[in-house]
């Protein structure tokens, strides 16, 4: 297959919207995931967000990437006012819903109204999405900066999660096709994954198992 | 369909084993990706890894979550000795091999060699994974700690970029279905995304529109 090949003054020198775009999809699929908030007098805000990283299982922690602050971004303000924010997996039944929430609206408006999705209470503060089926509690741990283009990174100490329990194989892996979680493409591309198998964990002078 | 609650305590108390495969599913799909990397002295060394953030676009930037280095670990090393790293997409023709890098080889064994992909050298100093049909070259802008548990977030500019020509479309979106790009769930579990479409850039009073 024919290469296209960019140096780095090559991607500087693209029209603007174009290299957005086409960064954006070279780190490869990514999970499509809603963050859920609220402010201190309980505005609720819900927001698509593709940048979710596992940091560790003991303790439990993820994080996302948040974009610079240099103008106003309400899930960064509610999460620092409240301390308490949610993840909740997109799924196939109501993926343009979740993307719709990525529209500016006003900080007035909830994305749960404007969007038609149900906010949902558990043992945190911020709100899930009842339309989702794996939706995951955090307070917040950190707020690390990356200086060099002014994002951060927002760690979360994961307090409580709610799995479909026919989705959890018995040694604890979670099959995310059992939960209908999509895999996001570039900024707007949705897709769902069919599974090619597991693999058996690795060792040296082993080949390559499925399990 | 019946959700299964855990709390942060019930997670703390669950068998090691368990809690690292199912902690490690619920970030959802995430990229397979391979990190090419080589020692000063030009031991190379490739390493499966699915914790790829995109960071920015404008400079191209993207970044991942490495481990703590409590133990030798031979990607952050060869990063610190030479600042250069790779990033190739795994696709369907080779994951088997990809996920074998995670085998526990000696520093003086190349994965290149232990898992029979080819090494190919363009203008960054690590070395590339010539199977993958998405390979990105970065040079190394910051390594952030993350204090709560000793990770490290890898920060890199993306230095060139080589691409299927025919995966591009004409506003810079890439079709990761046309490079063959896999999706991850959790540890082991490889999958293949079908496109369910890209979704209109979301305006307040403007119903989601498929593109």
């Amino acid at each position: 297959m024919e290469a296209q090949h960019y140096s780095h003054e090559d991607i500087l020198g693209l029209d603007q919207r174009f290299r957005n775009a086409f960064i954006n999809c070279l780190s490869g699929f990514k999970s499509a995931t809603l963050v859920g908030t609220q402010s201190a007098d309980g505005l609720t805000n819900l927001a698509i967000i593709s940048s979710i990283v596992h940091i560790g299982a003991n303790p439990p922690m993820q994080g996302f990437i948040h974009r610079p602050t240099s103008v106003e971004k309400h899930t960064f303000m509610n999460i620092e006012e409240t301390g308490s924010f949610t993840l909740n997996h997109v799924s196939k039944a109501f993926f343009p819903q979740a993307h719709q929430t990525s529209a500016r609206y006003d900080r007035e408006v909830s994305e749960f109204e404007a969007t038609g999705l149900t906010p949902w209470y558990g043992a945190v503060s911020a709100p899930y999405v009842e339309e989702s089926l794996i939706k995951m509690g955090f307070s917040l741990q950190d707020i690390i900066p990356i200086p060099i283009n002014g994002t951060w990174l927002i760690v979360g100490k994961l307090e409580e999660v709610f799995v479909p329990s026919t989705a959890i194989a018995s040694d604890g892996w979670v099959d995310l096709t059992a939960s209908g979680t999509l895999a996001v493409n570039g900024l707007d591309g949705y897709g769902e994954v069919t599974s090619l198998g597991r693999l058996a964990y690795a060792k040296p002078d082993v080949p390559p198992t499925f399990v």
